[in-house]
């Protein structure tokens, strides 16, 4: 008997991931990691007032499909209007609706080569076509990203600020300007995960009446929720309608609703969390710094470490790293590299670290002789 | 300005939602329900044992993009292997990957008229074009839908058994034959979503060497986890694999995965549930009789009550029932339409259902006299 009718769109694609999950790497080395430092995640976790709403959710009933709490509490935070803001299964999720929104077969799309890849998978999908610039300085480059949206008159333009993996961020006047520049006929995807582990002055200021510009957000970074799986959009409400075309009405988790809107009530707790990443920050970079390399200035809750060498070094590390127990991640592609990705951690985590990186050094050192 | 540039398929596509929440309802009418009724969802809710799984899920943490754990667990149970599974964020999210494999702008679907609204609405959101067959006797038919799939010569054909809205059922025979009389081409998507509740003998064997047989169970009714948004798909393991080339690989929540895990494993309660639910299901048939209503048989976790009258009683029904407190839904299509559909409840729902019943019954003879 023959297989389904697929698609000749989804016979084209491979079956692909946008990056390895720890847990595979853990069942592919036969041991668990000790520091879980790799996936940009938050050890510090959620404030205690959203475990407690998560566990009180009634999680026999379906969520709301309008998210209607929460989306009035976020509409609130933002000085905007609950139809301004579109509620999603994380920043993945969302990424994924605007791609099918807007990519056809053979349009598109303009991002910075390295950048978040779950975004290109998406686009990949929907049979886009990815154009890449560099990144500049190791930073993604608003300029080179709308010349070559210009250039090639691309519907969607992506860029993350704080960027992920290189943790470097550009300035609310920069960003604003790329806004203020936006070809007509493209629409930009300002991805904002980290943003609240930016230094002050690097949010462009919110404006709604933009028909273009869509931002991201999550409640997976500085929230400590990346398990729960919720995201959202803020952008011109005809945008935003738009997404009630082909999301997942009932596709939220109940619990993760009720967590995220007692999270954004807990001001102290998110305060709290921003002290602690920074520290782990600064004591990531203190122990690179003992072992003889560059951490790079870090706006997110990562610190992104350039190991001077190549890609086959820093490689190594990740792997001498992970066999020692700390779970890593690092850039995909040249010359960012050159560095690794270590998440802010516990102070355990961190101790861990410490004592495991100039093993991994000498192992990569070895391996890579 | 000008708006995004949206696809010729998006643009084309109305903002709908497959079907009105409950919140939605309770903030239209400005009061809340005092019995959730309506959404077939398990007011017995989930195994203690799943409630304790997530609350310890470290919902920091991304889920295991491969729901290892949970996938194992399911392969063992259905006596298959762990490559026949694919779990998604509810049957939703796994019809929404589905359609988008298998199905192009103008590829034929065929369903039941009145059956499955979600599915249709993923089928419409990539362009699908829909054929419908009516029901026969109140159950979906396995002989039209498979002779309208080779009249249209569509790719994909949808039943659910048990069927919603309607609680009926086919035996395993009956579907065994639609099984061996699928068309050449045809894939059949099964949707067992209430299987638990069926009688013995309605399961056609499990048979992952079919490449075009693909069904779908679900966490939300027997397992009483609407709101985690579990559901999972058994299929041929090349069918299965392209899953990966669409699926949002980070988009499971951790504590769900975490609490299906504990939930399959507590089979305890689910055979007190299962209890629950046919005591619930006896009372509400005995209060459809004593207000003259006819309860159909049902193989779900709900009645369809048949009202006598037309569609336009029964929404009078839903409607008295809603501003008393009890939230109910009807089927959409005539002539199922003439029944309300009511899902069992805890003892205190059943009280105030009985209660607001000949009330209800009373406002509706009114206003559709």
């Amino acid at each position: 008997m023959t297989g389904p009718r697929y698609t000749e769109l989804s016979k084209a694609l491979p079956a692909s991931v946008p990056f390895v999950g720890p847990e595979t790497a853990e069942r592919a080395q036969g041991k668990g990691f000790t520091a879980r430092l790799g996936a940009n995640e938050n050890v510090f976790g959620p404030s205690p007032k959203a475990l407690e709403a998560m566990a009180a959710a009634d999680i026999w009933k379906y969520g709301d499909p309008e998210s209607y709490d929460l989306k009035i509490a976020l509409a609130e935070k933002h000085g905007v209007a609950p139809e301004n803001i579109a509620i999603g299964e994380g920043i993945d999720g969302l990424l994924s609706y605007l791609v099918r929104l807007l990519i056809a077969p053979d349009d598109k799309v303009v991002t910075t080569a390295g950048a978040y890849p779950t975004f290109n998978y998406h686009v990949v999908g929907y049979g886009g076509d990815i154009h890449t610039v560099p990144y500049v300085d190791d930073k993604e480059s608003p300029e080179l990203l709308l010349s070559k949206t210009r250039e090639v008159d691309a519907p969607l333009v992506y860029i993350a600020n704080p960027d992920n993996p290189m943790a470097s961020v550009h300035g609310a006047a920069k960003m604003q300007s790329m806004i203020d520049n936006l070809p007509e006929g493209a629409t930009l995807c300002l991805d904002e995960a980290y943003i609240e582990f930016a230094p002050e002055g690097c949010v462009p200021k919110i404006d709604v009446s933009h028909p273009r510009v869509i931002r991201f957000r999550t409640f997976s970074k500085a929230y400590g929720m990346a398990g729960a799986r919720v995201g959202y959009a803020i952008a011109h409400k005809d945008f935003i309608k738009n997404f009630d075309k082909v999301r997942n009405h009932f596709g939220m988790n109940r619990a993760a609703q009720a967590g995220a809107l007692a999270a954004l009530h807990d001001n102290a707790y998110l305060e709290q969390t921003l002290e602690n990443v920074h520290e782990a920050k600064a004591r990531i970079a203190k122990i690179a710094q003992n072992n003889g390399l560059v951490p790079l200035p870090s706006a997110t809750n990562f610190v992104a470490i350039d190991c001077g060498r190549g890609a086959d070094f820093a490689k190594a590390i990740v792997g001498a790293l992970g066999a020692l127990g700390v779970f890593i991640r690092m850039p995909f592609s040249e010359p960012q590299n050159r560095c690794i990705r270590v998440s802010a951690g516990t102070k355990a985590d961190l101790d861990l670290l410490e004592k495991a990186l100039p093993k991994a050094l000498k192992c990569a050192e070895k391996e890579t002789a």
